[in-house]
């Protein structure tokens, strides 16, 4: 396919690397700063573009893989060269709907990958879940192909869905994450290092691999161990630096009943 | 070292699995249960033992692996023997103390490893970290060189320290998998599969591997993208089913409003 990615940012680097390793033309590369542009395109041996009309409309692909607050002002400037040609407009935002591209393209669609991506971490694409949404059925086959040409998994999901997805993400990722601080923290405070961690952390994750979380669930709060739950809440007062964690016995308290409660039903 | 094996749970099926693998000589399993000491005891070539009585005291090691809250009913029907061999009576317990060993042989310690073990996956023991204090240094050492032994990596740590590592991990782990969960319930009510979010799950976990959780936040509250958390609340209405997860709105209150204010000194 030729493919014009708009955005130098972590997914867009990410894709159009990957589609540039799969054997794609990857056509042109479009940021507002040339630096950043010609960054990717030199890698994919693309064009770089700094102003949106300057982009060619004779594409399979445009690809908007910008933050989601900043698409509806590059549509306003994207010209509607692809509604001539028949390439396919799409964006990779998790909370922008479908509808916002059907103004700009006949054939419009969402590619969005399902993943945290890094500036220095080379994301596995094996397996990498793609939520795709098209307004045709070609499309979206296309779409999906593009996917798994990759070596991603595509899955069918719609507006709905896909703003349901992102709002698990916020927990399983992002609030998951913010518990990782309070424990680096903490240890921080005894002069243990976060190193000692790691492994837990990592077990924790690759146990919900194979199980249900639910099923994987251990601890003081499953068991109701009220002596140890006291213990820790007193010691919570104990750490004169995590002052700076805002909320953290109510955190404390809050997921234990909430933990607590789920599995008793209550 | 010749070890006897107090317990037949995951710790102590692991621990037990790994003494063998290492080449030491496992002499005794007990549990109260007759089927579940002939369990781990066959797999190691070891005496099953039910009544703590009948523990033979010519051992190097006695290791304690039951439930916290089990240790002291343990220590008071285990008789002195130890004291007169001249061998370690260990616990492998996060939050109970070295001293409450004191009474029951010269030469006793800790040995907690930080780690959560399941009944169906084998755990990888290279690098794992043990926990490791002792009431005096040649107890200090034999424990030091067991945990070596077997793949881990000793830490010395005092009880104070414990304690905080135990309440770390009830934050890095209990916690995050509650969050697991959230997502998993989610998912469930737009017929979407977990295995959709396993992957994010996973990299969430494997990035903290090399840098540390604070700089790897991301996420709508790091940036206080207000119109995201206001559709994120409006949607966690939405869910039916979710009701049964206690507090679910006060925990993405809560968790957004301290990352946010932890990235801005608030």
């Amino acid at each position: 396919m030729k493919i014009s990615v708009i955005g130098s940012g972590n997914v867009a680097t990410h894709l159009g690397n990957a589609f540039y390793r799969a054997g794609h033309h990857v056509a042109e590369v479009f940021s507002r700063s040339r630096e950043h542009a010609a960054l990717l395109a030199e890698r994919v041996g693309a064009r770089a573009v700094t102003d949106l009309a300057d982009l060619s409309g004779d594409l399979d692909l445009c690809l908007i893989a910008i933050k989601d607050d900043a698409i509806s002002g590059v549509l306003s400037a994207l010209k509607p060269a692809l509604e001539l040609s028949g390439g396919i407009l799409a964006h990779t935002a998790g909370s922008i709907p479908l509808e916002i591209l059907k103004g700009n393209a006949r054939n419009c669609g969402v590619f969005y990958p399902f993943q945290t991506f890094s500036k220095f971490r080379e994301p596995d694409f094996r397996e990498l879940p793609f939520c795709i949404e098209a307004n045709n059925r070609e499309t979206f086959q296309l779409l999906e192909g593009l996917a798994k040409g990759i070596g991603g998994k595509p899955y069918g999901i719609d507006s709905e869905q896909r703003k349901t997805l992102h709002l698990a993400a916020v927990f399983a990722a992002n609030f998951s994450n913010h518990l990782y601080v309070v424990a680096e923290e903490m240890l921080k405070e005894k002069q243990l290092p976060f190193d000692i961690i790691r492994p837990l952390i990592k077990e924790t994750a690759e146990k919900v691999m194979q199980s249900s979380p639910f099923e994987a669930q251990t601890g003081p709060a499953l068991r109701g161990d009220l002596d140890v739950l006291e213990s820790h809440l007193s010691l919570l007062g104990d750490y004169p630096g995590l002052k700076q964690i805002y909320g953290l016995r109510e955190i404390y308290k809050l997921l234990t009943e909430s933990i607590f409660r789920q599995h008793r039903n209550l």
